[in-house]
């Protein structure tokens, strides 16, 4: 099934990002809660906690593991999530006598939280390093069109002449801001969960918050007690996509508006139309508008998963998964197609002076 | 990729619905755009617009049709729109001298939205003989349940006692009004697109409205004038989705409730827990919240898709693809869930007096 | 306080409406729930409930009716909602021994839902009669610029040239379409809310229906069983009016973008700007796409008041109070809007042909 | 008018904050935007751009000013701002000869988004505060009921006990991570905007920075460049917003739903029924979910605000008058209520052993 534009065999070509993607599909996902697994033992076998040979044994059926996804279907149908019928698989690799060591002392949501920010931890770098990109773009295209000017225009109406420059600023200095907002959350957002069945790690006695600080080393996370009830960090994330999303989308809105009147821009490329071949629509410009109010939705349904109720909310924490994963795309595609947008700008601005009411 | 839990492997097993999302599949898509260049195609010969011979090598053409799905992704990503480079793959595909008359006349927005009603067509019967199927389920409840009695609660609080058939009335009565709903819907509401480049069929001459009421009758739409930038249509469609699920949400959140204070409702079957295999969790109840708070966000962000600027807004219309599939899905997904759940209850009630502070 | 635009001294000039918001006052509401009561107690001393001279004290205290406001607000603190309070000081002015009779069966639901369904019942034909004020402006319009020709856009491109009495065909269609919804809603949607403590209206035996029927035909409104936690009327309500603002919002920027351009309208009016006096802003046009985008985000957070669990949801509802009259305003007010902006038009297209890409 | 809750005589009562409110009265704007035009011409008097009579005049007149707001109503109405009116009052207010050098080289948005910026800065430390004494009032409630117990609940349903303090720190932690967000928005977030007719300060030559440097050190911002289309750091805050009332909203979540089992939790107070006078329902806890679901969804409609077209977009500039004071009110009324539901708290938890399904 392809529902979502996100995994649809050709509208992912649009609005799609192959690379942020690869980060949801069930195959990274299923890696990284064994990724959780293998960790969690390595970590109790250092404090006692499980064999040393189990940890082994667990690492080892992780690595050679191939789930069987009908059954995982099947089962988080029934059980509302993956990880029960995973850890049952997953134990029937690792055999007797270990099978008992793996998951010990953990919950679903350890697995399911913590393989989120592991893959987040991978999908962030490549945003920044997308924002870092489209900043250099931005600056060069200051310098390569310095001393043109375009029409100032508040309110829709021509306002006062302005430089390329002023324009490309106003663009240009979100992103910055956007990326020490990200550099700041990827420090102390990415964060490992791991709290047991009512978050109170209470099968590990006191050897809970070393097993967890070993745990948070090994995956490459911050080490924070457990907090799946608590969601401002996955909002925080879900703030900045969107963000991200609106700062582009601002930038998508101009390009589409000089494009509509002509002049000011010159585009390489842009689309074509079934019944007006001579058009050139600025494809890439309307999506960067579109993912915008996209994410800014999302956002707003993100959102209503705060209210997290209890030790474990199945209704808030499910409705994440049907939301997140399409912002992380949704900014990785805007981010792509903006790069292909500002690197197809050929001409922007006038050198001619430019009268008040073109 | 599978970043939507409605296309993903696992999840899609909870919170999907195969039959309904099948409408939503490329393959799908690919289906009912060609149904429309076949119908138009026979609606414009036997209006003598183009060679019967041509109508008949495009129907032909269509049945043996194989897309290159690589080019259309390509494309689809230049032109924002998949139509241009199907309808060349097509042209190609039925071959000189007819390859001309394919597509005359008409323009993306009619494949693309002629497309989506065709298979909304299809779709709003399945999610109706659900609705039938649920009033059927919360009637047969009512009469085994009789003269059972709930706490009443305001408030989160218990206020007096109820019957059973109480509760199940206000949980059937909003379905009944639902299937009124998309009845009057299916018959107005699911109207053939058709109006060329700038949706003023300039290509037909006289013969516009007598081609698109064929079109219309061919494709079993409904024949209206071309309505592409105005969507209330679809905003109504969406609502109508929404009010579904969030009916469907306040059954869940009602039964989550019960199942959370115990004692007055017992279900058969219920989620395990990694941590906890005593546990039986109201899986399909809280998947029901979930879906309500998903769909509400969703329509409001296709309500910004309202605003659709002058003869054809690239931006929100591609808002629309990115959320309306999902929706529909979603309840679809819901209205599966509901009649899982409610087959689920093997008690409802308590038949002692009840105090109203238990 | 006016922290909403609506309420405020200034803004609600540009944003507001004096007519449809004078419904949404405290004094309008209390109205609004007097009446019911007035209703309540007449219907059920015409079936022997309660005393004809109960009744007619209840309406004469009624008449002489003045609320003690301040207790009021320290009530709705305390209790959530303010009908408690209102009985009680209500009681206190019909005095004994009557004072026992007034609200009798009925709880806070009936009273606020009642009486929210009776300012609708004044305010929706407001909406409607605007909305065929516009129609009329744009048949108008349709008729005076008779023959002259735009540049037909799609995706913010030239596309090629259409009448100006297509676009505005394309701006009046939904406003017909919304014309016939608002009739229907107004018939079916507007229904009286009666069912006492828990919905089942147990104080009053078997003469529940008819003290039901009579009500509603006092106050006006449909007579339908009890809805307090079906929320589906209120919903279907809620999107009609984004769906108008969103109309209203795609003809806004269509015209924002024709004063953007140039050349294809001019307008009367217009709003100046503190640093450039020379400038003429289509404020009116701007601020219907606000009030597009303001509705539609609205939607989605109202939808979420569908999850109405149990018998009565204090959060859900309390959610529809903080929504439902700001959508009800945003919906005149850009009728409002419109109607001016509609009205300033003095030119609209060109006589000559136009290139495509001009 | 009392369109919204927020400002309405009773209902403000329960959802209000008049603290928090206050700053977003029409007295409150206008006396923060007659600040930035003094601290201007006094920044500009002390450049030499204006003659220091000039600013003293200025000054003055500020103080006895005496708005016509009439006539900022219709301006209002007029131009889409409440600046130029004002400034027209204000200069003649000022006199000759100097009223020619009030808000030299300034435009609207600078006025109201300088303005928006102050009253903000006197907002967010009440927010803190408020914050703060939540996180004491915790603190207090962890050490008053030490070695009490909860069932952990996890998907609606008991799991494993928890200790009274397990859940507190699950409600604290986010508070405290909250105080330190507001900390850092405070610093860099609350910046003077200062940018001219198109965001230029084309009029200032080579003495713009230092100008715009005194008016901010004057005003108590962050002194950066004009940032009025580059809306981040207003969506930044509102996600700060919504984050808080969130947390907040799964305390009231999960205090109503102890409320509703009974035996864990006991609250002094609490709200009547107009129909069950023994109940007792929990307001406040109801209404902090209300708020965290309101301000969910206005901060997804708030982030389409982000796609600010050009040098200002009256649409996009608009929305936010109209979701923001929205925001930052039902935060302050949302604190304002969580400190009542917890001060009220009289038993939490219980002392027994507690059985896994109770």
């Amino acid at each position: 099934m392809t529902v979502s534009p996100f995994d649809h065999p050709y509208l992912s070509g649009l609005l799609g990002d192959e690379e942020v993607a690869s980060l949801f599909s069930a195959a990274a996902e299923l890696e990284a809660m064994l990724a959780f697994e293998v960790a969690l033992a390595k970590a109790e076998a250092i404090e006692g906690l499980i064999p040393p040979a189990a940890a082994r044994a667990i690492e080892s059926a992780a690595h050679r593991f191939s789930p069987d996804v009908a059954s995982l279907r099947e089962a988080t149908a029934r059980d509302g999530v993956v990880v029960p019928d995973l850890v049952r698989q997953l134990r029937a690799a690792v055999g007797e006598p270990h099978a008992m060591h793996l998951h010990f002392g953990a919950t679903s949501q350890d697995v399911i939280d913590s393989g989120l920010m592991l893959r987040l931890s991978r999908a962030l770098p490549m945003l920044e390093d997308r924002l870092e990109r489209l900043i250099g773009y931005l600056m060069g295209l200051s310098v390569r069109f310095e001393g043109r000017r375009l029409v100032g225009r508040t309110r829709m109406q021509a306002a006062i002449p302005i430089t390329v420059a002023d324009r490309l600023l106003s663009w240009r200095s979100p992103l910055e801001r956007h990326v020490e907002r990200l550099e700041i959350f990827t420090l102390e957002g990415l964060a490992v969960q791991f709290g047991g069945a009512a978050g109170t790690l209470d099968k590990l006695g006191g050897k809970a918050e070393t097993v967890r600080a070993a745990l948070a080393d090994e995956l490459g996370l911050a080490d924070t007690p457990q907090w799946h009830s608590q969601r401002d960090r996955i909002m925080e994330l879900a703030g900045l996509l969107a963000a991200v999303t609106g700062s582009l989308g601002k930038i998508g809105q101009d390009i589409a508006l000089m494009a509509d009147r002509g002049g000011e821009i010159v585009l390489s490329g842009g689309g074509g139309s079934s019944a007006m071949p001579h058009k050139q629509n600025p494809v890439a410009a309307e999506a960067l508008v579109t993912l915008a109010r996209f994410n800014a939705a999302q956002l707003g349904g993100l959102a209503q998963a705060a209210v997290h109720e209890q030790e474990r909310s199945g209704t808030a924490w499910t409705l994440e998964w049907l939301i997140l994963p399409q912002m992380v795309v949704a900014c990785g595609a805007a981010l792509r197609l903006a790069g292909m947008l500002l690197s197809s700008i050929e001409q922007l601005g006038t050198d001619s002076p430019i009268s008040h009411n073109p």
